[in-house]
C-alpha cells in the first residue's frame, strides 16, 4: 500500500476530516525523516493502536543551530515513503518549509528549565524549534495519540511537559530506543560516521550498560557513576565528550545521590557527527 | 437560564464533548469576568453563530506584572454568572489558579516582534502570559470561533498572529468596541475611577475622534497626528500618558507617513488606573 503524499496543511486537514467522519482515530509520528527501524517501531504501534496513521517528514530549521547540520541532514523522500508503505502509514505529510513557516512567522513554545540542560545547553533554541514545530503539527493533524522515540529523552520529556501545561489533548506515546544487534541506537546521524567511528560509537551503549550494572552491584553516588562513564568515553578513540550525565529523569537536574527515577544521558562527537544515548533506570530507595 | 458553572477542566471537556456529539459547534469567550455590555456583546455574537456557549472567567496572573492590579482586579463571580445567564451563555468555565497553573507548570507561548510595543512596552511578559492562557483555554474547549473585543487591539493582533502560526484550528472573531453613550471605551477598570477621573477619561475617545477628523482632512503625517494626539491628551487633568502611537495596524510599528490600515492607539493612567483605546483608520492611498 503507497501512502498518500500531502504536501500542504489544507490537503492534510481534508484527509484527517474525512478519516474522523469515518469514525478513525488518528496516531501522528513527527519525524525528520531519513527513515530507520526506530521510525519504524514508532509506526507499527500507532498502525495498532489508531485508524489513520499520519507520518510526518519535515527538516525543521527552527531547531537546528547556526553551525549545526541542517544543509546536510539526509533527505530521502522516496525511500522514507517507501519504508511508511512497508508499515501501512495511511499519510505521509512532507511540507516544504514556506507552508509551515510562511513569511512573518514570529511565534514559539519553550518549556522553561528544562531546556537549558542536557542537549540544550549545547544546542540553544533546539527545543524551542522542536516545541514550536511538534504544537503546530499537533494543531495541523489533532491527533488522539503521538509516538516518539526514547532515544530523544530530553526533547520526549520536554514535549510531555508542553502537552501537560498547554493541555493540548493528545496521548503521548514514548517507545524504547530500537538499536543495532551491537547495541548502537538507530540514528539517522549514524550513516555520517565512517567504519572506524562506527565502531567506536558502540561506546555510548557500553558505556551506560556499564553504569547500569554499577548501579545494580549498590553504587548510589551520582559523581562516581558520572566520573566513570566519562572516562570510558574520553578513552573513545575519536570522541569528544559533549556531557556524561546523571539527572532526575523529571527535572532533568543533576543528582548527588541516586534514587527514583534516574536518566543516565550521553553526548559525543565523532568528528562533525553528534551521537547520543540514554538510558532510564529506576533506583529502589 | 443559568449556565452550568464549571471549575475544572475535566468537567469542561465532558460538556464540550457531549455538546459535540449533539453536533453542536463550539464558541468561546475567553475574559477576566468584571463583565460588561462588551463582553455581553461578544456573547451575543458567539450565541448566533455556535451551538454551544462557553464563557471562560479567569483573572490570568501570568498576564500581570509584579506592580499590577491583579490583588485588587475586581471579582464579582455572581453577577458575572446573571450577566452570562441573561446572554444564554451555556457553560461558564471559572477555574481556580491551580486548576490553570498546577504546581511544575514551566510552558509560555511569545509571539515575537509585536510583544514589546505599546502596551508590551510598559507591561513586560503581558502578552506572553496572555498568549499562553488564550492558547490553553483553545485546548481545553477546542472551540470552533472565538470572541474578543478589538478595544484590547494589541493583544486581538497578537493572539491572530498566534493561531495564523501555530495553525490553531479555531476562527477569531474580533468584534467593536462597546463605548458608554458619551465614548467612553468599556473597561472592566473603568470602576476604579472616581467622577472627576471618569470625566477626563472620556479625553481617550475625544482624542481619537480628532485624530480621525484630522486623517479625514487630508493629514497624512504620522508625527503631526501623533503630536496633536499626545497634547489633547497630557492637557487633560490628571492624565499620565503612557503612550499615544501611530502604527501600521499588521506590524504594530511607527509609521512615517498614514498609508494602508492605520490603528491609532492610546494608553493613559488616571492614578493607578490605567486606560487604553484605540481606532483603525483605512487611510486611502
Amino acid at each position: 500500500m503507497t501512502p498518500t503524499l500531502v504536501r500542504t496543511i489544507a490537503e492534510l486537514r481534508r484527509l484527517v476530516a474525512a478519516a474522523r467522519v469515518r469514525g478513525a482515530s488518528i496516531g501522528l509520528v513527527p519525524t525528520m525523516g531519513a527513515l530507520h527501524r526506530g521510525h519504524a517501531a514508532l509506526m507499527r504501534r500507532a498502525r495498532e493502536e489508531t485508524g489513520l496513521v499520519v507520518v510526518s517528514i519535515f527538516v525543521n530549521p527552527t531547531q537546528f543551530g547556526p553551525h549545526e547540520d541542517l544543509a546536510r541532514y539526509p533527505r530521502m523522500l522516496e525511500q522514507d515513503c517507501e519504508l511508511c508503505g512497508r508499515e501501512r502509514v495511511d499519510v505521509v505529510f512532507a511540507p516544504p518549509v514556506e507552508e509551515m513557516y510562511p513569511a512573518g512567522f514570529r511565534t514559539f513554545v519553550e518549556v522553561e528549565g528544562l531546556q537549558n540542560v542536557l542537549c540544550g545547553a549545547s544546542r540553544p533554541g533546539h527545543f524551542r524549534g522542536v516545541c514550536t514545530v511538534v504544537l503546530k503539527l499537533f494543531n495541523q493533524v489533532q491527533p488522539e495519540r503521538a509516538y516518539f522515540g526514547q532515544k530523544d529523552a530530553q526533547q520526549a520529556r520536554i514535549l510531555q511537559q508542553m502537552v501537560r501545561d498547554l493541555d493540548v489533548p493528545v496521548e503521548m506515546c514514548i517507545c524504547p530506543t530500537v538499536r543495532e544487534p551491537d547495541g548502537l541506537a538507530l540514528s539517522s546521524r549514524n550513516q555520517y560516521l565512517d567504519a572506524g567511528q562506527r565502531q567506536h560509537a558502540l561506546s555510548l551503549y557500553q558505556t551506560l550498560q556499564h553504569a547500569q550494572h554499577q548501579i545494580a552491584g549498590g553504587e548510589r553516588s551520582a559523581a562516581v557513576i558520572r566520573q566513570r562513564m566519562e572516562e570510558r568515553l574520553v578513552a573513545t578513540p575519536g570522541a569528544v565528550v559533549d556531557y556524561a550525565a546523571v539527572v532526575d529523569a523529571d527535572s532533568l537536574q543533576p543528582l548527588a545521590s541516586l534514587r527514583g527515577r534516574v536518566l543516565l544521558a550521553l553526548a559525543v562527537k565523532f568528528g562533525a557527527t553528534r551521537l547520543i544515548d540514554n538510558a532510564l533506570v529506576d533506583v529502589p530507595e
